[in-house]
């Protein structure tokens, strides 16, 4: 299996990132045929009145006999679940990718699939605030840049299908090993999650004195702790499994918090400038602007 | 003067916030005349171009001794700075009203003026990321939470003239004292700049070992530091007159991050799950939607 036309793909998991790519692929008539993959049957109903799968089952190991390439697209625990459980496996020889938004644990889970199975990780970095398959949209993936992660034994006809999928659907593929991309996520994406969670915890402390506090915030709140409504399920699992880079990360960031503690208690007003200063310019220089949104 | 309609207002500083006071003072034809009052000649004329303003001057003694009304509208510490020059107001009865954003230091150098002189303090809850003349815009107040501040010897005439012009501009006013201002203003906005500029700063230190990281980034991130790109001398202003307040609020969330680094690095699941859903439940009730913008 080289060309992705021909090919039977079941989509495991119809959430926000499941739904939407099922649903990309169909409207891109990128693949024969598209599968969904769900634990309760509605969701399979659901998808396919939405014209976003062309069947279903709740059966993954039947699921991954008759498909020729399988995407999990689960919270990242559940992933390195279903990928170690060699029962999934064992009739089937699919080309076997994750849309998890960490890759260390679930690559090393995918080194050890039987031989038969031709893995490689992925991380679209899409998403929305909304999750579930109610918020999946085709267009999902336009634009975005989608990390490809290749293990030692992906060979290089699995790692071109994989593309081949990545670009059907409209996204950018960046081939990354997994260290580096936990780290660089964790930087871009999981820090500011507790950030973001952490300033809504201090607020809402705040209100609890005075409830008035809610009436006067307005964008600048909103945007600064967008990340803390995210889906609890997915953020427990990155943290868990992405916990010594975020732990480090956090750790970084607390010693930023202290010296911003250090020099508003002094009162140093060429300091205070000069840190003001350059965040505002590093904002401006390397984030100009965003169109698509992201996790 | 109890009428808004009859009054010559005049707006002192021609950017983002003063600039759509003016304009939008006069798209409502609110009162009979609106000049603007810069540093620069450069502004006022196009501020007049645009037809924001009837007329204006670089001198705010000239401007004050003509108006019935000067609303303040520069960054806070100049604010207290021509608050506190009584050259400015030694031939004026004006109603004297500012937009600073933060009103402790207004309000105490409100005290102080000349007794024909009605002094409000105000804090408009809108603004944008973009600042200056070519920012501002008709409609920036629309549906904005107006915060008014009166002084000990504020009459209810003047009050109620502030009231007038805050309701023109479609704002809606919010009485509160000056130290309640502050303290909340600080959760919802001087808190979270300092947040979002923390985080830049974390990133660009990741970015220093490995310039990809800005490749991962999405609208989390984006979102997160959007506020860390605010104008410098408006911010250095308000955190330097709301120090106290930041200071405190900034050690209260260095605890939470505290409390955070500890779950991670424990790893205690049900634990880090429970601060997961309390965030986010927090977040989604108390912030549902978001219309306007803010600071």
């Amino acid at each position: 299996m080289t060309d992705l036309k021909g090919a039977r793909v079941s989509v495991v998991g119809l959430g926000l990132m499941g739904g939407s790519l099922a649903a990309s692929l169909k409207a891109a008539g990128a693949c024969c045929e598209v599968l969904g993959v769900a634990r309760r049957q509605w969701s399979i109903d659901r998808a396919k009145e939405q014209g976003w799968i062309d069947g279903g089952t709740t059966d993954l190991r039947q699921a991954a006999s008759l498909s020729d390439i399988v995407v999990v697209a689960t919270p990242v625990r559940t992933i390195v679940e279903l990928v170690g459980d060699d029962a999934n496996w064992q009739n089937s020889d699919c080309l076997l990718m994750d849309l998890g938004s960490t890759k260390r644990d679930v690559v090393a889970m995918m080194e050890r699939l039987p031989v038969a199975i031709e893995p490689v990780g992925g991380h679209p970095m899409c998403g929305k605030a909304l999750s579930g398959l109610d918020a999946a949209e085709m267009g999902l993936y336009q634009d975005a840049t989608f990390v490809l992660v290749p293990l030692p034994r992906t060979s290089s006809g699995t790692l071109a299908l994989a593309r081949q999928l990545v670009v059907a659907v409209g996204a950018h593929p960046l081939i990354m090993e997994a260290d580096r991309h936990d780290r660089l996520v964790g930087a871009v994406s999981h820090l500011p999650y507790c950030v973001a969670s952490a300033l809504i915890q201090t607020v809402d402390a705040v209100a609890a004195r005075d409830d008035l506090v809610w009436q006067l915030a307005a964008s600048g709140l909103y945007d600064t702790t967008r990340l803390a409504a995210s889906d609890v399920t997915m953020m427990l699992d990155i943290l868990l499994t992405n916990r010594t880079v975020v732990v480090d990360l956090l750790h970084r960031y607390s010693q930023h918090i202290d010296h911003w503690l250090g020099a508003l208690r002094s009162g140093d007003e060429s300091e205070l400038e000069q840190m003001l200063r350059t965040a505002s310019c590093t904002r401006r220089d390397r984030m100009p602007s965003m169109e698509r949104t992201s996790e």
